[in-house]
């Protein structure tokens, strides 16, 4: 019964996500869907990455949360346009939620979109919203187990970025052994270790990133 | 339409924990939830806790997770009696996930149960266990502006544990005003700052929790 209803909700969204993909293709926008626990750094990694491209392209932010507008008024002071959502209790953003925050974005003036998810590492995997591409962070201080614990996410993931490598000496992470893990789940996902606090590491994310701006600009 | 489905299940859930309740009373245990991010520190939290109070205070542990039995197998290294759930998918225990638990462990011979939930600081706020107390750890590398992000499980929790204070010189976590926040939502609450790497602030968390234990076995 309760699988049931899940496969309901998940079946409408999965309709309602392809709209907003075309929707965005449409637009020639590359969408990225951020996903990590809470305190991760999404919102760290979405502020470097705006100040790093300003002039190469133009960015548009979703900031998904429970309550608050904390990341959104971050990020808003980097000159961007960004939209929050709250979803009042919900675990993970959807396509629906999605689809009205693009409403609300001007939408002919945006090459990339960032959507920060709710900081969890569990159902956002499950909820597409129309992105081309996923991007989880896992921080160095959460342990090179996590992916033994929450396989879904890093199996859907395209990239994982590996962020706080400032703390490596602080802590008992192996990043070797997170590695082989990560890419024993899912063979062709990119990991990219980083640090949005010294900015190490940052190079080879933005080379990705704007390597998939190309191949949407000229697919749009 | 979904709203109505949460909140039948969440129902039939405040049902079953009602149940779960009186059979952990009737055995005189003192039951913790156990709640917090993926990576704050439950599983080393749990283990050091039992390292400490090994002759003082007969402990189970449930440990809950999406899939593997990672924490488990370490938490079983200390001798006590462990059971792992496997949500397998799922985002939070439920009570009926924590009656069948309660089957295969020998509560006669439990005083101390910690049921350690899903990494998570979402859906585990809403799902009662039967627990007597909830206690979340909040990691320091998190950041202190969770408790804005995140208000339901800071407002119901009995106990946040502030881990990984070892870190703090190489983080911009503000203690004071993080605890000045989670004061105004939750005036009642514990906050214990603890390393569980180190040692440091364990001492004040073990008196609180053996000075629970106390009034659960007068009462049992």
């Amino acid at each position: 019964m309760e699988i049931k209803v899940l496969k309901d909700i998940l079946g409408a969204n999965d309709a309602q996500a392809l709209k907003n993909h075309s929707r965005l293709d449409g637009h020639g926008i590359l969408a990225v869907n951020i996903m990590s626990s809470p305190g991760a750094g999404k919102t760290s990694m979405v502020i470097q990455t705006i100040e790093r491209l300003k002039g190469k392209a133009r960015i548009g932010v979703i900031e998904g949360d429970i309550a608050s507008t904390v990341d959104a008024d971050k990020v808003a002071l980097t000159g961007v346009p960004v939209i929050q959502i709250n979803t009042g209790g919900g675990c993970h953003l959807d396509a629906n939620m999605t689809e009205k925050a693009l409403d609300s974005l001007p939408l002919d003036k945006i090459d990339l979109l960032f959507v920060e998810n709710v900081g969890n590492l569990i159902c956002p995997a499950e909820f597409n919203l129309g992105e081309h591409k996923k991007v989880m962070l896992l921080s160095t201080p959460e342990g090179d187990d996590k992916p033994y614990k929450y396989p879904a996410m890093f199996s859907l993931t395209d990239v994982v970025l590996v962020n706080k490598i400032d703390l490596l000496p602080y802590l008992d992470f192996k990043l070797d052994a997170f590695e082989k893990v990560v890419k024993g789940l899912n063979p062709k996902v990119k990991i990219f270790p980083i640090s949005c606090k010294t900015g190490e590491g940052l190079g080879a994310w933005l080379d990705w990133l704007t390597g998939e701006l190309k191949i949407v600009t000229r697919q749009g």
